[in-house]
């Protein structure tokens, strides 16, 4: 309460020292909230739902809609029917942007606007934690990773106003939410073939890369479309040797790098990268929700060269935008803290090692169909492979047997299954990010949040299944 | 956010003069809390959802549960371990009162404690602009209007240091819980039947409260027990003539208004008595939920006399005390606002008249078994009876039938029904607050809330059963 | 509770009466839920808050991360680590559709699913009561309008797949978001400057629209952009007339209906268009929070003719999306109920013609320096403007006088702006869709839920600027 | 969703075998619901927030204020003005209990008496859990401890029809309320005076408690109101040889056992007490919130033997009660589940042991004030004593300097304070439990829910001080 007097009057309610210690308090909390607009950090240690709730209470006043003698005549947006829908959204109702700019202030939303200036450099801090220090600058677009990447390749194509670059390099990753980024924003799609090595890993082909770069014409390809977080078998693509042919050809490197933030060997990958004079990243794009504990909606773009790339991006957005995935990540991260926050990412680190362990030391004790895949291991540190020695029909059950014992996340691959993705664009051997894979297999990721208990019930149900 | 710079630090992260515009429409609220926590009185307009939870927020943050640095150890209470439970308590954990004084203000919740001092205040302000412009002091107990009306008797005895007197004068209401509350404070009660008058009104015998005050001796009798709100046909008691005989005998006057503040009658003959030389109330006490239309669970103890009586009261109440049904009116009278309750009070005066007259017009049009009892309707503004034509199986058919189609308000009332409420205390006629009352019949309030569809909706169901 | 033996051991506890009767409430309640997925359409009255989180309780059981004995490992989405964020989203954090295709259920969230599909089928109903019976299909799509129409421009073109289809046609309209969806879908806008009418009005040039087909070749176009809901003193573009020519030249019409729901001349023109054999409308497209009164976020695609088409735009959504816009809009259509959005509806054509009337009426009485503008009032009933007579200063002056006391929707457009949109794409008169209008004017919309005293306090404040 | 077809018609909209699973999970969350109401016990594992919140939405489907087609004609209550409210109370306000009976159901609501009856054996389960067995039914009371001791006392006075029974013994102990319970409920107190042990602990005397019955006739005793919980260095009443004593003059042994649950040996001499044959506790008493973590507000009362006595204090509750410390008992035992509870008690229990030896290392290690008052941790494990070496005004200085650096649980006890609790009853030494206490001392509870960086910051303080 900041009004002059506020002391005086609450003195004559109550003891005069009982305000005076309160507000003491209340200026603690109000440092606190200096601190990080300030640094624009995550704090040391997480806010208390208490101390995220009255800032946001604070932030909700500054909105228009929340005005005291606000005149809404002439207003299209920001009146709220329903009650449980203007609670769940604190009272915040503008959305985030203006007139097609995703990171411009909009003049009803002053409050809103603060949010998001700050939480994309919470999500930038965040970044810089989880390995990656170059990184200068993050949005967070509230649009899934495949259409934020879809944003990206347009924005880089009007700023390169080359109208001939109508090319994506892809090294195939079997995922269709990619490939479809690159329809939706008017590309076409140059899939690169991958790799399959002795071990069982499955790896870019960096010489097709650059012979098919000299083949079609660097003046007709926009970028290289690499990816970090993958199910193994396959292992991320190396985003530095890449981007030394990137930058050999001058053309652009845009990073799906959709789970990777959790991985301290990816972050450090790409934090080479974008430091190196002679690789380049364009941008690199990640999840909201598989990375920092949110539910599904958002994508962070992130940039450590060129960060007018960044502000590009948030030009090219269409309209004023849902402010839900801003305001999750931003609850969430004050909410972790800087402390919570490397916690979770250290935790992770060590269950995926305890993972595999358990994995070997079981899969021994039982002579069983299951057997771990080393190729990817060192490679990929978020997602391991058991291949499946059983029958085709026997392997599918598996899969079926797990999902319905509740046991959702895991996948299981099968040899020699072929789809069509993109019309004129169809893989075989669907699944497995190469047209035959000697196995079938099983893959599953040990992401963020994942807890020790779940390691042993997996085991459990895969010695049943 | 009071903190010093924050204009400058905001103007850093979003447009300069959008962040001043915002923090003009930030004072704007700020004054009017400022005028809320010094005027005392319920705001003109209600206040906003929004402006109500920054403004709990804010009381929040005084508490030291919510201190950022706070050393929890040798705390008893505070803490909270579900999430849901601290959120449906805005996070103020405390309650209210010390050492057994409800409204001494609790050193570790200095803003619970000013939310309770103003929602005394405020409670207080509603109660003048419902009629009854001489009351001096009010406060809110967390207890139902019995067990409130108990400490009135025990605060009033301790206040005389007259151990004999040990009798209430009590005249006849059947109602269960008024005379419980007698017992649980440790007296007798004294019940004086009522008169009941040939337009089939049922009134308080004012001639034999004074002879049984006579019989027994003033010197025995801590006071009458007088009620205001009742079911018809009983009518209110006449609280001002009652008043005189107790300053003639020199007993207090506790009166259960529990739900009379929506009646402008009632309280105006409250306000003439507290503002008589020649009458008295000692205090008079009403239900939160009857009146204020918030979930069950307080009461609010009135004065318009001697205000030290309500300290006294304040001060038997053996502990520290939930929160809620203060936090609940709080809340309801902020949401309301000066406007807001005089239209609900007005609204429910015209809808009693509407109802009336609905009653009149259609069972004239109907032969109908039910038949308007008029002599309680010009004393008795909230609740009206209709008498039933109809045997006794048949009548009690109506009530159950009524209940089962979801018209669980009206009450049927049947001759000749017996009941024992305290041990060695029993009553013929029960119910009908006479032994034998010439009708069967069925008794209904017109509540503060009620709203016109529920009219119609009543009548059709009435003529069907 | 709908495990057997509910009554019996609910009978143990409570009296068995009070069981049965409950549960025959609560049977009701699911005969309004059987009602609501069986006949998807609008209650007729609209659903209490209690019945809609119950039923939001429900479905959230029916999503894996609330499985009781849910196995999350391998999992890389649907933890949530702030309970703040978690309530928030009613516990639903799976978002919606699979592998990039919007309206696919997901495997992991079935409650979630049936959220979407029931979602899509409410709002769809609202729009056929908006006066567009004809409408066969709906989707809401978790992104604003203009990102929302670069969706649908290039489903045609994959649906068409006629890749030298580069141009889109579009009668000018002053609104940068969809020239840059246009431009975000890889796309040419050609633009049709407008008609400036002698009564002030400007409309689409379907002259110029013609010829400029013939001119480029309707094969190199993939459709017209139209827009119906635009501020006076521009008036919608005539669909039907426009539709006309699109069937001529074998060519698509996308429109943007933006905030034209709530106008029934708009849709009627629209459902005329779509339920004729001459004219054509391959998609109408309109945002969640102008016609819907929930946060910013949303828009819904709709199509009268083909609803493969829908399915196409569903299909190339770049993966897996935020449900806010979708749950924001299925808790509002459910508490509206069918009732509540017609009288929301009608309110507003009311006070439309109300707010023309007013204004004509307070215009003559002060010697004003502002006249509406008539030309636009018959085919625009959503927005209309005043001519201001004043110098460029003092004009610009008003707008920023009515911004400075609250009253942020009207705008302010002065005559001789000029601005760069797009790269290569500058335009005169910016704001007034023509590029010399005769007069500075104000210009406002008068939006679904504006309440009459808005009106008055607007006029009020007219008066003093 | 308990509808018949709810599988087909879902299959409708969402693919078949989606919807099979799901309610496979619906049933299993099913069976957990009948679990609960069937064993009504604590679930072994805690339910989570969504499961919490799923059950209270059913529940809240069967109170009559959100039936579908309720009319409320005549209802005086269970309107609620503010959605802020409502929502707060799960839509559920009709309070508990009817015609002042606290346990009675409400017909009203179905649902919020079953969560009443759930409640109350739930706690009587927690009471088992911490060490008390032979406990048998207890039920939870809306009001603070000492009113609930109050009601006790009343309930007492009237199950022995013995009206010159007006006399409380009571072991003194230094806390308001409990004082003010007895002068509530028009009883008389006789203080019995502590023993002050050579080892600093300080204790009832039983030979006093004996002979003064002796003196003022068993016929006039009502009981002796004893005391588990306390600050040290004064150490727990012996309830078991007090109720010797209770047994052999055939009078009441009500006991305050206000924070004593979470003590394992005070509930195992309880327990011993109840099993008895030679001694009795009529009922023990309990605070909710400084047991259970839940915000101030309610207490339980408990009985070993005569399980009607319980019923007794149901009924003499006048009227019907708030639901909200019942609502918060009932939420947060559901969300500890047995484990969390145990969990709970036993980190306690070794916070305690390891409180004391850091108290005990690190005053060794400076040459401090403070020296541990060893007397009474044999006896008082949950709470322990520093004498304080300084004069009077320095000592009072530490307390102060704590409270002000947040420090505000420990109580700083000074010799020689004198205080008057009731009108004709004063206190030499009050605050420490006896007349002359050798020394001030600081004395602190180590309550459940304490965590161990507490300990530590306390520590680190205390040396600054």
């Amino acid at each position: 309460m900041s009004f002059d007097g506020f002391e005086e009057i609450a003195s004559t309610l109550i003891q005069a020292n009982h305000v005076k210690q309160a507000l003491q308090a209340v200026n603690k909390q109000q440092k606190m909230y200096k601190t990080l607009l300030s640094q624009r950090q995550l704090p040391k240690e997480g806010f208390s739902d208490q101390q995220i709730e009255s800032l946001l209470s604070f932030f909700a006043s500054m909105d228009t809609n929340n005005y005291e003698n606000h005149i809404g005549i002439g207003e299209r947006e920001g009146r709220v029917f329903s009650k449980l829908v203007e609670k769940r959204h604190f009272y915040l109702s503008h959305g985030i942007g203006r007139s097609g700019e995703l990171t411009s202030n909009q003049p009803k939303a002053a409050g809103s606007s603060i949010i998001l200036q700050l939480c994309n450099y919470l999500v930038n801090h965040a970044i810089q934690l989880a390995g990656c220090k170059n990184v200068k600058k993050s949005i967070v677009v509230p649009m899934c990773t495949g259409m934020t990447l879809a944003l990206c390749l347009r924005s880089l194509a009007n700023s390169l106003e080359q109208p001939n670059k109508k090319y994506v390099i892809w090294p195939r990753i079997d995922q269709q939410s990619v490939l479809k980024s690159i329809d939706t924003a008017g590309f076409t799609p140059i899939v690169i073939e991958n790799v399959l090595n002795e071990d069982g890993s499955i790896e870019a082909n960096l010489q097709s890369i650059e012979s098919k770069i000299q083949q079609v014409g660097a003046e007709n390809i926009l970028c290289v479309l690499s990816t970090t977080s993958c199910f193994a078998p396959r292992v991320p693509d190396d985003v530095f040797e890449i981007g030394k042919i990137c930058f050999k050809y001058g053309i652009g490197q845009v990073v799906n790098n959709a789970y990777g933030v959790q991985s301290k060997i990816i972050m450090e990958r790409i934090n080479k990268t974008i430091a190196s004079s002679k690789s380049t990243i364009t941008c690199f794009v990640q999840s909201t929700d598989k990375n920092f504990m949110v539910p599904v909606g958002g994508a962070v773009v992130s940039s450590g060269s060129d960060i007018t790339f960044i502000d590009k991006v948030s030009k090219i957005y269409a309209g004023r935008a849902s402010m839900t995935p801003i305001l999750d990540l931003f609850i969430t991260l004050l909410s972790m803290g800087k402390d919570g926050w490397e916690k979770l990412l250290a935790e992770r680190e060590v269950l995926f090692q305890h993972f595999v362990s358990e994995i070997e030391s079981k899969l021994t004790n039982t002579q069983s169909k299951f057997s771990l895949i080393r190729g990817s291991l060192q490679r990929n540190q978020i997602s391991f492979a058991l291949s499946i020695d059983l029958p085709k029909e026997e392997a599918l059950k598996v899969g079926v047997s797990l999902f319905y014992r509740n046991c959702t996340g895991p996948r299981v691959v099968l040899k020699g299954s072929s789809k069509t993705v993109l019309p004129h664009l169809s893989f075989v051997g669907y699944g497995s990010h190469t047209d035959s894979y000697p196995h079938h297999y099983i893959t599953l990721a040990c992401a963020i949040g994942i807890e020790k208990e779940e390691i042993e019930s997996f085991l459990t149900l895969l010695n049943k299944v």
